[in-house]
Formats: structure tokens, sequence, C-alpha cells
């Protein structure tokens, strides 16, 4: 990755995000050009304004979050990527796994006994629900746009409604706050995945979806016919015939009626793979829609485990085969 | 249902939760049986909190939101159902659609290029974002605790940050507010779906579960064994093999690691009807774990389509003939 | 088995099923008490009249070709079980599996260059066809009613039309021919499955289905609805969703138009299976009809491999967890 | 087709099976053309024989049966096609359908009182069982090699075993028998389906596949890997996600061992059309092996019901997606 290229992140500073995309440029620079990187990296307010910030060219890379292992998937970016101007515009194009801890953070000088209430963002709160019952019982929670806005709020002492916030350790450092305690997460071992967002196309016109590394996973969003019964069940099978498993389902509603779905999955293998492209093929015929998100290499290099009979030589195999018949 | 059942709901006064349980007491009382019920009926403060009072038995039954046409499904109450002491204790006793529409309140003689700062629930800014951006593009979002408490904390005069409450119409009345602009979601014919939820069994130890209707769902939590390849596709052949129908289905992470999910779902038929009762078993058999969350009518009273091979008769039948071979 | 029950098999004398018969006398009986059962064993002319023995009560038991492992089902034998009137009447309780291996046997003196015709079943003579083509490749085939009335013929000295019969050695030995050639089958290892057919019910009114053994197979013939497409895959689906193998299926022309067929098949399992039971109720409610022909133990006793959530205690621990629901 | 071509048929003379070479030459020819080919075609004393004929370059092209709707597949056929130097060898170029009469036939002169026994092929003596249970009771059947071989058998008056042959109208006719009643099948409306077999490249080199024509049928023969559980289940779902129906399945057993079996089915389509090609790349992945015999045209030019999402238009339009996205 270039060291010209220009990023942004869903911030402010000190969010879990900020952090996702330092684990990234440390992953893919050496520590120097890494901290360099990151330095120059810009936050969004909001996850639909970096995603904004990539398609007109402000930036050429922004790390959102996507899927968190207590709270589920990233709503807003589900959407925002799903949204029907994020086709054939934006690709992931990489994934980050960050540990989620959780700290109290509070203005330097701040008694436990003084809190009556918490800030924090509404996907926080319930991962800490354990221990404010057990710690503040009495102390009421207050909502906040991030983590981070907690903590910034509370250096800028904008707010009386709160007087801690729960946020990342790297929050509390950089507003300057005092962690009263650290760790609070109920969920030991939470982990939020970030994925690293680009347009489709570089600036040279080249496809920005990364080589196939043996390790991938592919992104899809699937829309199903709305009169057709057994739906899923049907799209489902077209991943089993090929082999293919899949990893994560995340319904989100289509906004179209109650009960109307969409389904955003992730899949073993790269669409370079010739079973990930059959089977994009039978998913396109027989979905009502469906939106690729990229392939990018899976953040723990698992290798993707292939049946024999679903590898590219098999594939290729059987091609030569057909052809020798037709 | 009895005049003396006591009721409860997803608070404070003014929330579309309120409404639904309103709803619910007109559909099943005479007008002024509902109305009194309605203002005998408590509000919580949480979903967590509006279960546990039933779970308690400071009320009989609570009104929660479980699922948005826009935003999907309301997670805390989804997650709140999933618990494991929910298992064997809380039933879904019934459901109410209400439609959402939103309006702008503000304290009476705000004008609209005074207001710099607009309070609402996460779940009802997302819905109105498209108003916003065209109407008051210049304001930003403060998070409140739901729709109801921005309005309610703009009519104490409690916070600066904010001018105006994105909310029920309902709240701008109960709590004194001025409306500026109705209507304002960017969906028209978003509806919040309701549940009615009681204990499994009544004071009199009798089950809790509502008689047959011929137009019933069934709502259950489906958990995968881990190591299963193909698990998904599993359980719901489980279910095609009985010709039974899904009408929802909603991932939530189980929070025991990335990737591991389990599943909401809804399914037509009540599960005193043979074909339901098969495929609970059967589902039981092979999923890791089956949540059992209620059988209950259908808001819309649609009657469930049930091909002749699944009907009740037919596995009578079957039962019959395998009977006279053993 | 008791000794009074009485025997009958498709004959005449000397055919492999007289052999099959005598195998199953030998592994139910003492060797004395087994020889004198075979001695007072009827021979039936042909398939039909052996099953009809069986129905009319002439005998309690025949025995009958069913599968040959190179000729593949025998057809009379499987349309004859598929008939209506078998529907309730025969019950299959046990097989036979008997190695097949062909002599050339002539009348005594006769020398192979005089062999210009060889008389034999048409199921046998596919099956020494190699050794024919190499050793006698100027014989013509002669068709007759068995291996056995091949060899009977030669012995009466009624034929002029070939010198030569193909049967079992049994045969030869029996009508006191001459061996010129042993082990001519083509495919050496060939074996044939013969079944036990009793009536359903026994002379005291009680099912004469065996008891389960751990090792057993079920016989059914399945229907399908002609405007159903996908009919096959939804009858395997009703097995598959229960966790049964199939280990043998053959299609079999119901006689209502070309392209219409039913199919006779096996399972693993016990009809008293609650796997199986399970099972056949879904096949008869999807299927146009489902014959039941027994549940027998497996002539290999091979025990049956049962998925732990397809095992009986499975089933009954999902059906004490719906009774609970209920 | 040109007149330059020569043909074979599973002779003699006066077989269903020169009935329906001659029914052949009359569609593809004018009246005079078609008894001029039909008066120089070959007849081929077996099926093998024929086939043998054909790939030796003998003849062009034979006829052969292959299905029955009374008695089934022609398992001589079905082997012989199956066997392993049919591979790439022979193509099913066509099929006929033949309605199935029977007669009576006699020498001259013979009553009906003078009949003792009655020679016919063994695939037709069941379908005559219910007339000859009514009017011959007491009448032998006398195995013969084809119905026809039982009317010239009679006609030379080589055999004293039979007075009567159950064949043809026609091979009563070809032999200068007298017939004694007709119609004697019991089975009124029995079909028999043969088809056309050529060399799988003619003379010129070219595949001898003729092109589709929007009414085309399949013919493969697919075998399992023995160790995969479910194995019929998983090829007959490499047709469904295709959406593929199946038209016909019988099953073979491979000679391997008892409970081995091989599959000829016939499929709607043509190997030339996308969704059949990619089933065919399927089921050649996760078969243990697949055997392609032919492409072409169904006799009862009934068109193909292709849903939307199977036509060649929507498998164009999913690869040109897909190659947008690569």
């Amino acid at each position: 990755m270039s060291a010209r290229e220009t990023f942004g992140y869903f911030g402010p500073e000190g969010t879990f995000t900020q952090a996702a995309l330092g684990q990234w440029h440390h992953q893919h620079n050496d520590a120097e050009a890494a901290e360099a990187l990151l330095a120059e990296s810009v936050p969004y307010a909001t996850v639909p304004a970096a995603l904004d910030a990539v398609r007109e060219g402000e930036v050429d890379a922004v790390m959102v979050p996507i899927e968190n292992s207590v709270e589920g998937g990233v709503s807003s970016t589900l959407d925002a990527l799903n949204s029907e101007h994020s086709e054939g515009t934006l690709r992931l194009v990489g994934e980050v796994l960050v540990p989620i801890t959780f700290v109290l953070a509070v203005r330097p000088g701040t008694r436990e006994d003084a809190i009556t209430g918490v800030g924090s963002h509404s996907h926080a709160w319930p991962q800490v629900r354990g221990w404010m019952a057990k710690n503040l019982p009495g102390a009421t929670y207050v909502p906040t746009l991030s983590t981070a806005a907690a903590a910034q709020g509370l250096a800028r002492g904008e707010v009386g409604q709160y007087q801690a916030a729960v946020c990342a350790p790297m929050a509390a450092q950089v507003f300057g706050l005092e962690t009263l305690a650290t760790d609070i997460g109920d969920n030991v071992g939470a982990v939020t995945r970030f994925v690293l967002v680009k347009r489709a196309r570089g600036r040279d016109g080249g496809s920005s979806t990364p080589e196939p590394t043996g390790h991938d996973k592919t992104t899809l969003v699937l829309y199903q016919h709305d009169d057709r019964p057994g739906g899923l069940l049907e799209l489902l099978e077209q991943l089993a015939t090929r082999g293919i498993s899949m990893t994560r389902l995340e319904s989100r509603p289509t906004g179209a009626a109650m009960g109307s779905y969409c389904f955003s999955i992730d899949v073993d293998g790269h669409v370079a793979d010739e079973r990930v492209g059959e089977a994009l093929m039978g998913l396109q015929r027989v979905a009502a829609q469906v939106r690729f998100l990229g392939s990018y290499a899976r953040a723990d290099r698992r290798p993707v485990d292939v049946r024999p009979d679903a590898s590219d030589e098999a594939y290729v195999a059987a091609q030569e085969w057909l052809d020798s018949l037709r």
C-alpha cells in the first residue's frame, strides 16, 4: 500500500476505530511510517460521512466498524454499505479485529461516589451493564454519539448530566482523563471487526479488489424475491451445492415493509475463485438482488478449507470435460 | 382478559410503546375499560426492567418493542428475551403493529432557526435523516434514552444541547410541546411491532399460551452447533420438510465469539399445531439449543396458509397409519 | 421360529432360492431340523405363485429373490410385492445373501465341441457372457424359465435346442448332470439377496414384524405425486432431516404412463425406531402413496450407525420438551 | 439426415424396434425414401451386437429399445450404453415412442384349444398375464429371445413346446401367422421408448449431437461416491439449484458390490444450454463419475419449461455481472 494513500476513520480521535486503523497501518508499514500515516488520518463524525469521503475522493480509504462480537452488526455501517449508491462504488478491501476493553474514565479528581450519571455510546452500554449494576447501581445512563464523544464531552466539561465515561483506554488518554477502573466489560474477549473501504476502482481505473491469498472472505448483501417461499433456503443452497461455507449472516430490514429483510453475509473464498464466481452467478439469478461488497484477506489468516470437489482444479477439469462434450 | 390484570410498558409516557399498549387494551376491552387500564399501566425505564417486572410478578404483562420495519430488530428486547433466565419463564402472548410517525417538537415559542441541536433516540434518528438534511442541515444530533425522553427533557428545560425533539405525536402532546412539523419520517409506512409478554404460567399455574386461532405465529431462538457446517441450512430444512414458512429471521451474536450467532425467528402456526410440534422437536434434536418464546395470534389476522399435506388432519392420518403398521 | 411353520420357495429344486432357504433354516435351527425343514419346503413355479401361496395360507413363509448385485432388482418380485393386494397383507421378515456361482452342466458324456446351444435364465446369461465369448463363441443362447429349469430340461432330454445349461452347482447335482466348468460367472463376488415373506399377521393375529435388533433395515415403496416437481428430492429430504440413510433405491414403472415411476427403497432402521416412524409419517404425508413392506434384520448384521441427534433417546427427549411447552 | 446413412436395429424383422426405426424414417424422409431406408436397415440379434455395429462403423446408426412404460428400463440396453467403452464413443441422437400392442399368433389352422404352450420374450409375458389367466389358463409360458423370435420359431415349425406366440401385429404379418386375438396387453396404452444411437463423432469428425430445438432432453449415467452419505440427494440438488427437472431415474447395479448402484437419468434441456452445462460440471465435480450419453429432441416435442432465472439469458446476464465484478 503506497504511502501516498490517504486514510480516514469513524472518529473522533480515541475511538476503537482509530485504534483499528492504527493496527492496519502497523501491519502494512514499518513503525515510523505507520505512525506518520495515523497522524495524517482524518476522523469523520459518522459512518455515512466517512463512506461519503471515500466516494467523493476526499480520502482513498476509510476504516469503519462492521460487527461486534457482543452487540452484533453495526447497523449504520451495514445500511450505509447496502445503500443503492454503494453498489459498484465502494469495496471492502481488508478487515481488522480489535479486542474491546472498556475503562471508566473521569475528570481528574472526581471520586466514584460523586458519579450519578455515566455517558457512553448505546452500543457500549449493554456491554458493561453487569459491572455497573454491581459497582454503580445508582448511576443513570446518558447516551452519547460515540464512546470517545463521552470522554471528549467530559474533558470539555460541557455536560452536567454525567461525571464518568465508559470508553476505550485510548480515549481516556487522548482526552486527559483519569481512569477509575479498567476492563469493565462483562464479556472478556469481546472483539469488534472493522473493515477498510475503498472506491471500487482506484485513481488509475484498476480494480481495488486485493489479489487472492488463500485465506479470503467475500461480503455480499442478498435480497430475496418477496413472493418466493423458502427464499432464504434457496439462497443458502446456491452456496452449499458449490461447497462454500457461510461464516456470517446478518439480517437487515429493507425498509420496504415489516418483515421484508435483506441478508448481509460473509462467505469463505475470493471472487476470483471458480466456486465463488459460480455461486455468485447462481445467487444473482435466483435472488431479487445481490450486492458484492468485496473480497479480502481474513484478519485471522485462517486458510479456507476447500473440499477437493470445490477446488479451482476441480472446476477447471469440469469445464474441460464439458467443452469436450460440446 | 380480566380487568384485574395489571400491565406495564417500556416508558416513559408518550412513547410508541404506550400507544401500542393502548391499542391492545382497546382491542380487548370496551373504550371506558381500556382507558382505565391504560391509566393504571406502569412505565418502566428500560426493556430489561419491564421484563423483570413481569418475571417478579410486579405486573402481569408488559408491552415492549421487538421489531421496526426500518431499523430492524430491537436488540435490547431480543437479547433480554433470549437471556437464559427467560427460558421457561416468559412467553410472548400477543403482538401489536403501530404505524410510526415522527414530529418535530419544541418548547412553545421556539423558532426553527433557533434549533442547533435535535434530541432523539438512536433508533429514530436514522428514520428522519432525509428530512433533517433538507430542513435542518446544520443541526447536531443529540442521543437520548427514548424519543419520549427527548420530549420530556425539553419540557423540563434540563438540557441546553438541543432545542427540538424528534418524537411521537403523543409525546409532544403529553409534555405540552409545540409541533413545528409532522410526518417527518423518511419512510412513509414505517411500522413498529410490539409484543405483550407474560410469565409462562399464570398465577393459577395454567399455561399463558393463548389458544390457537388459525392465524398464529410462533417465536423461537435457535442456536447452532458451532462445529456443524451448513448449520443454518440444516435448521431451515427442519421447517421446510414440515411445510412451515418462516416469516422473520434475525441474527444476534451469542457473545461467545466473533461470528457466533443465534437466530430469532418467527414461523407460521401455533405450538399446538401438529406440524409445528414436530418441527420444534426436529429443531430441538439438531440445534445446539432452541428457546420457545411463545405462540400467539398475528396482529394482521392473516390466516396461515397450510399445505394439505401439512395440516393437522394429514398428521393425524399419518400417525394412525403408522400405528396400524406397528 | 417354530418347527411347525411351513415354507415355500421360488423353485424348482436346485435354484439359488432353494439354497437361500436352506441357509435360512440352518441359521435358525440345528442341522437336523434344518434339513428336515428344507425337505418339506414347497417349490413354486413363479414368484407370484409363491407369494399367492403365503397370502392364501398354503404355507407360512416363502423365500424369493429380490436383488442381484450384477443384474439389479428382480422385477417380477418387486412388482408382485408392490401390487395393490400386497399392501397390508405381506411382510418381509428376513433376508439372506447367497454368493452366486455358475457352472456349465451337460448330460454325462457330452463333449464341449458338441455344444451349439446353451440354456439358462435371462438373468443369468448376461453374467456369463464374457466366459461364453471366450470359450463357446459359437453357441446360441436359449432362454429358459430358471437356471434350474435349464438343467432339468437337459436332464429330461426334452429339448434339442441346447446341449448345456448355465446353472447353480446345486442344480447340476440335483439333476444328475456333469459339470464341464465351474465358476464361469464374469463377476467373481456376485451375490443375490433373497427375502423371506410372511403374511402381515400370523395365525394368532399378532404382527409378524420381527423385534428390532439394532441392525435392521426397512423396505418401502414410494409413489410420487405426478404434478410435483422435484418430487424425489422432496421424498429423500424427509429421510435426511431425520438422519436416516437410504441403502437401496430401485425405480420401477407404475405402468400408469411412460416416465411414471415408483421407488422401492431400503432404509437403515426399524419401523419401531422413533426416527423411522417419524420419517414414515413424513413420507406418507408428502408422497402420493407409501407401501410398507417390512422391517427385518440385515443379513450382514452390520449395526445401524445412528447420529446422536437421531437416536431414540434424542426423540424421546424432544417429545418431553415439547410436552413441557404445550 | 442424408439418404447415404446406413441403419441397423435390434431384430429380427417384425420386432417393435423395427417398427420404431420405420417411424423414425417416416418422420425424417418422404414415404418412398423411408421405405427404401427401412428395407436396407440391418437387424442385429442382440442390443450389444447392434451397438457394436455402430461402434465399429458397420452402420451409422442403430435403433434400440431403452424403456417400457410397463416393464421399465431395458437392462441390456442400459448396461451396454453404460459400459466403459461407450463413454466418448456413442451418442443418443433421437428417440421414438411406439405404442405396444400384442397379438396372439398361431400357425394357420391352429385352434385355441390346441394351445398348451405360448412363446414370447420375458419382457412381454408379464404384460399379457391377465389376458392369459382368463383365456388360456392352462398354457405354459416358453421364453424366447424376442417376441419376433417366438413368431419366427412358430413359422419355422422348429419347436414343439409352444403352439402360439405373443408378438407384435407386424411380426404375425411378417412371418405369415394367423392372429387369434388382438390387443391382448393388460395395460392399454403401454408404450416403449426407443433411441437412435450413433458414434459420438461422424465420419467427418464433427459432433453427432443434434442442435438444440427447445424441446430437448439429455441422458446421463451418474455414479456416486460410495463413502458419501446422502449421495443421491447431493446429486439431485446439483440439478435443482440450476432449475433443471429430472424426467426419468433408473437405478442399475454397478456390479461392484451388493447395493452399489449407478443412476441412468434424463433431464430437461440440451448440453448446449447454459444451465445444463453448469449442472453437468457440478455433477462431474461431486459424483464419482458422470457419463454423458447424449442430448436430443423429445419425441413428444413438449417444450421444456424453463424458469426465467434458469434461462440462457439469465445465465449470460449473471456471467456479465460477474465479469464486471472481477
